[in-house]
């Protein structure tokens, strides 16, 4: 099955298209987790790889997909990397899908490495698709295209990023350098279009107005979107629209520290276990997500 | 001492600004590691830990600098990342500069996950300098701008990529992309240029033309330069001297594959150590770019 149709489902199936982000902090970890892993070391590897595991039991419960940050993982070094394989492991042995947000990108056989290594699912478990750069041009983004047909998987290029300065290089020149990406990732996914219409080629957009999303998704009618900033960077569900169809397609929605720091919420706090807070927080948010989710919502 | 100020002292007591890339592709490895890497899992790491601490006494005893490239070794797992910290640290220990070829890019605390990765010394033995990947914009390089002063260190911004297809979005607009990029190194240098003139924030300039690398040098007169494509990449010594001052300063010069390959050739045929091989490939590199440096070989 292919990636978006796999993705489609597994959204459906869950009725929300609200993904978490997996950005360890440690120092933002639920008790026990934060003691056991201050003074670094393997110690604090150890506390990442349980908190993980028990985050995951809660997270799959609610949703479809998950997003390890990888960098929050190779700041602890070859073992925190390590967390991270047993993070992807641990999420598809729960049954959710993992985009692998690493934004790799480099050139020809470099590439190819970093598809292989998030893609391929040889030395390190297989992620069901990859965030990745464009800067260094379409030859250098093409070793990645590749990886992901053989593996069925599927990419989200950055297009346009979340951060109040993404516009810096994002928009510069007439049409704005995010378009002509955007224009290479329609073509790229036109070669890959499955019967259900949708490409395995997906896009990051940050998109901060309506009428810019909308103006993405006219770009790119055919590919998943990956919006970021929902919860503490601001964005909310309103405006989301022009991502989705009618049946609550289209995009995954993530959302990461209003989330995982659920726990140290005081309106949340009259519930007792750091697990009920972030589930409180994911309910949130799949409320709020609702309106786009195309009635398709099983339960 | 200020990452430039460490870097030419290093290439002045070599001789040259050669610098090694290590990009391990197992099937390229000499005998007896590349039987030993068959099969992959951890003979393959553990012949990636040995073959580079052999190359490493052959490239220590020629160069100043290597430039581990990061996806090759995350290929083979979280151990492959260990066999890059074991690789980081071997070559610090026999007196290599090491310029991490990562190519990160990500926003606000991911980036500074990043760069505290790569450059704090915490988990992972630290790296004089760190590629980076500017496509999120200017508050998104920040953090690695913030911990290269915190750790003494450089960083490398990818303003022009070596790949034929780079223009696809570096040449984008007008002017274009990538002398924006190179007006964003400059004045982010300026903050950080030390007594000597010299600013930590390097740039990766893959000019194909002796006229294009003139032009960068000039929008960023102060940064050091890292210019790939040497050897198998098409690249020569000639049309590189626009990046060097009289001093022999100014940019170090990169080759992998025409070095680490060197066993394979057949001209180097008569020389029956791999070894050796490597230092014939070393030695006429060093030769061919010995205009550039500027005289001050002490041998």
């Amino acid at each position: 099955m292919s990636f978006p149709e796999r993705l489609w489902r597994a959204t459906a199936e869950r009725g929300t298209p609200a993904m978490v982000g997996l950005d360890p902090r440690p120092d933002h970890f639920p008790e026990p987790f934060r003691s056991r892993a201050e003074g670094g070391g393997p110690a604090a590897v150890a506390a990442t790889v349980d908190y993980h595991r028990a985050l995951l039991d809660v997270v799959a419960a609610k949703v479809a997909v998950v997003k390890p940050q990888a960098a929050f993982f190779e700041r602890l070094g070859p073992a925190g990397f390590g967390a991270l394989a047993d993070a992807v492991e641990q999420a598809r042995a729960r049954g959710l899908m993992v985009v692998m947000d690493a934004k790799r990108g480099d050139i020809g056989s470099t590439s190819e490495a970093y598809a292989e290594t998030f893609l391929a699912g040889r030395f390190f478990p297989a992620a069901d698709a990859l965030t990745i750069n464009p800067y260094l041009g379409e030859d250098a983004c093409r070793p990645f295209l590749a990886a992901a047909r053989r593996h069925d998987a599927g990419l989200f290029v950055l297009v346009k990023t979340s951060n109040p300065g993404a516009g810096r290089f994002q928009d510069h020149g007439e049409p704005p350098l995010a378009d002509q990406v955007a224009g290479m990732v329609r073509e790229w996914g036109e070669e890959a279009v499955g019967p259900d219409g949708w490409s395995p080629i997906g896009a990051v957009v940050g998109a901060t107005r309506p009428d810019e999303l909308a103006h993405f998704r006219r770009l790119m009618p055919r590919a998943p979107l990956l919006l970021p900033g929902f919860g503490f960077q601001g964005g909310t569900a309103e405006g989301l629209e022009a991502a989705f169809d009618a049946q609550g397609r289209g995009a995954i929605v993530n959302a990461s520290r209003s989330i995982l720091w659920a726990h140290e919420r005081e309106d949340l706090a009259h519930l007792p276990r750091w697990e009920d807070r972030v589930a409180a927080a994911l309910d949130e948010m799949i409320a709020a997500l609702a309106p786009l989710a195309g009635g398709r919502r099983r339960a």
